[in-house]
């Protein structure tokens, strides 16, 4: 498998968690977002939207979005599981990833941020709209796993929570965010950090770290 | 069960037009958005996050976010499928559903179109970048499935990829953007809107229609 990725992208890193989980290696192949290669060609022919990551499996579809590959690699390879078997606790634990992966990552990733210098906003107002971002859904996950005895955001195994939840703590506090208002997030997050295959896949492990 | 939603909101129509697939009746509850109701207390109670939808189906649990609410109801009415068995197709039609759910509807999103204008952009410019969003989600989407014969995004039945487009398409047509360059798009919503199950989830059907 190929995972076309970048070390600082947090939809990359939840995928990088869920390989190491699932005990599957790739080969990691990394466009600098920074200098736009996610817009070159011949990546765009391999991934439309110009987004990492793209994990190419070995056939002729290449896996786009983050949670979409992560639920394919739970189906595909089930041990560890990524989600409950009991069909409410997975709908609650898609529905944290979510706001993190439709309503807190989107607002704040390269492209909206660039839109947002476009439109004339000063660096300092575009790093507060990314912090505002982060600080409102992160918000909303401390209240939806406020009181799930942990010590993972749903129970004493890591989920797609917390494969959304450790790299989104990350952003936030790129961005300057006081993530110390958050203790149920990093009880979680210390739980998931504490298991290699987050540690392994942490940013700066990468071999394209700066 | 109860559905919290709003006639507009293209979040709530993705989960109306599901229950009806899926044969299933819903008592809706309307929270006027531009009103702010969905910040009341007592609804903040049921969805931590002020955003509509939420499912309540009769046990504790409060089902939120729409891509998760649709899953749950696929696990437990699996009839008619909203997902291919094949799990990689199930992957092609969650990406689909993802880069709308994801990358495009919470870009241009009531919240984020307040904080625009709270940061001083104009009326125009606020419109300008909620049209931007959904012209460069739905060209993804129309590359994604430009390959696929049709005549629904993937293949001869609805998928989640359908339930995010139609409404998606809606939003993109409030902000000015001309659809007609998504041939293939509108070949999908022309399948989907030829059925019940979307024709009564329409925005123009609701009870709370304006």
């Amino acid at each position: 498998m190929k995972l076309h990725g970048y070390f600082r992208s947090s939809a990359s890193y939840r995928v990088r968690i869920a390989l190491n989980l699932k005990g599957l290696s790739a080969e990691h192949l990394s466009h600098h977002l920074r200098k736009g290669e996610q817009r070159a060609p011949a990546y765009l022919a391999i991934n439309p939207q110009g987004f990492v990551p793209t994990l190419q499996a070995g056939g002729s579809v290449n896996l786009t979005q983050s949670l979409a590959i992560i639920e394919w690699l739970d189906e595909t390879h089930p041990l560890p599981p990524l989600l409950p078997k009991d069909p409410l606790r997975r709908a609650q634990v898609r529905a944290f990833a979510q706001v993190i992966a439709c309503d807190t990552h989107p607002i704040q990733n390269l492209k909206v941020l660039a839109r947002l210098r476009e439109l004339g906003l000063s660096e300092e107002q575009v790093t507060g709209w990314a912090a505002w971002a982060n600080r409102e859904g992160l918000a909303v996950c401390e209240k939806l796993i406020a009181l799930e005895a942990g010590p993972f955001c749903f129970g004493d195994a890591p989920t797609i929570a917390d494969l959304c939840l450790v790299p989104q703590l990350a952003n936030a506090r790129r961005f300057g965010v006081d993530v110390a208002v958050f203790p149920r997030l990093l009880q979680a997050e210390a739980a998931a950090k504490a298991l290699k295959a987050f540690a392994d896949a942490a940013p700066e492990r990468q071999a394209d770290a700066e």
